[in-house]
């Protein structure tokens, strides 16, 4: 398997390295892995604070900066980062009015960013936390009790981080975390394995022909593979999962994301489905986001992450934003 | 080779459908195959078309927005549109000052847009052309009289477009177009080949352990097939190859670009190797794009390109845009 690195012990800090090249808005702490907006900490601002293992980007270093995360942690491909880094960044980004950690629900990240919860606390540093679970797939997983955590991990970013920016308290910024997170609900797809740099090859085997369904972000096993879907086969199956679990009764903002190997266009074709399945249901949809967003290295597929959305939260989504994967209004 | 798509003769259809349901600030005539921005004609402003073959998204329907592109035309998958795409589009687009083609040098998109001008100024609109011609992997190749067009096409694009929403007469839209395109080269490698659905499966054979220097964003041959090389040495081999033909006296703009199938966390890392070679050269950088802009579908890959950049370059790419690839400041 060709990939466009040096060797796989230093992917990350290249990465590190080419993001404080690319992105002088940011500060790029490369040895002690910490991606922190320049400005912070910004004054009686709410600090928030993510991270996770690699190997997902954009998430979480792309969503660095204002009306967003104040500071992303980054831990091996894969791999948890490390309680040190958590609080470093909580230390880093905290205005005195507190900070909160977006935790996606795998045991490494959930057992480490409680540790740092402890270590910011003992620091002085007032810290909530939110549990993003959307993935219906599975209950239990390889990596995780409980539900998995993956593309609602924007939405809680994005609506959270625009609470923060408008200048909520941190009880406030929790509450529209943890109402994002309660009202979002994801399915993956993977049509691919993904493979890392340190295997060097396919962590999985999925036969030509068939497809995952139910896949989690680092490849783990879904719900059961079939032979392959068309493109609105795979829309009716994922936007029916989600609607099992979610029930909306208003409008949605739809994220219809890559697993970082399939093509643009075909993620446009697959939107057309998925829209055409929403409607078909009597699902209204406000919002809606197509790209590469919460990814699995190389993986081909796709997943649908769909956010019961109030007035609130549609105020919020279109709030000003200035990260390097997501910008607009700013 | 497993795609998510309906049928190979849909994927076009089906990402403007895609294109249509995702972004309401767009006017997409599926039938057509013409994406617009949504307010066009807009009053005294000079209008941008381009377009070309389908699979290199976002280009061009991705840029298409206040800042860059009024209208994109895509052809089927690595085919290029038709005349009368074109003419309908300038047609759209034309506020009475004129239209200007931003064309990639490909045999069949400058007939084409060569007959569309003639058309349109049938039609009483006054059409100006720039041909974008900045790969020097290659002189000549199976799908061109001289050098192919690829991912200058975006600062192209993206610096005339600011020039016409700022007002300027079709004469300064063109002359910043051509300025920028005498004055943008791009190097290309391809680590894995694409995969087109009509074919299905890889259209060339790259073997296991080889990296094609100087590729095309379809595909074609490059200068030399080489065994593997690590993220630095393709930095090294891609920088120079540049810099042999654009000699930058000041600041670059540099588009550090994925083909479509290399994770992001790769590209960031060859990004931090691309710095370093321009620093080892002398070469200043004055802003970095990195990420999936001109590709070709799920080829895994990455191409560099710079642009010399001088004070009023760099204030029209600070320029607010707002288009589904590309958004910053509106």
């Amino acid at each position: 398997m060709k990939m466009l690195i040096n060797v796989p012990e230093t992917v990350v800090a290249d990465a590190l390295r080419g993001m404080a090249a690319a992105h002088p808005e940011l500060t790029v702490d490369v040895e002690r892995r910490i991606v922190v907006r320049r400005d912070a900490p910004v004054a009686d601002k709410v600090g928030l604070v993510s991270g996770g293992g690699s190997g997902h980007e954009p998430l979480h270093g792309g969503f660095v900066g204002p009306g967003m995360l104040d500071a992303a942690c980054p831990g091996e491909i894969f791999t948890s980062p490390v309680p040190d880094q958590m609080a470093r960044a909580a230390a880093a980004v905290d205005s005195g009015r507190g900070v909160l950690f977006v935790v996606k629900n795998y045991t490494g990240d959930v057992l480490n960013f409680d540790m740092a919860a402890e270590l910011a606390e003992d620091e002085g540093v007032q810290v909530a936390r939110v549990l993003v679970d959307d993935d219906v797939a599975v209950t239990d997983s390889t990596h995780t009790a409980g539900r998995r955590g993956t593309g609602a991990t924007l939405f809680v970013e994005k609506l959270a981080g625009a609470a923060a920016e408008e200048g909520a308290p941190l009880e406030r910024v929790a509450a529209v975390a943890r109402q994002v997170g309660e009202s979002s609900r994801s399915f993956g797809v993977a049509l691919s394995a993904c493979s890392t740099p340190a295997v060097g090859g396919p962590t999985f085997d999925l036969p030509p022909g068939e497809l995952e369904l139910g896949v989690g972000i680092h490849g783990e096993p879904g719900r059961e593979r079939r032979g392959m879907m068309t493109s609105g086969e795979i829309a009716d199956f994922a936007v029916d999962a989600v609607l099992t679990d979610l029930r909306p009764g208003g409008p949605v903002l739809a994220l219809v994301n890559g697993m970082g190997g399939t093509p643009l266009v075909e993620l446009y074709g697959f939107a057309a489905e998925v829209h055409r399945v929403l409607a078909e249901r009597g699902v209204a949809v406000a919002r809606t986001l197509v790209g590469n967003y919460v990814t699995s290295l190389d993986m081909a597929g796709c997943s649908v992450t769909l956010c019961r959305a109030d007035e609130d939260l549609l105020r919020l989504w279109d709030a000003p934003v200035r990260t390097p994967a997501l910008r607009w209004g700013m």
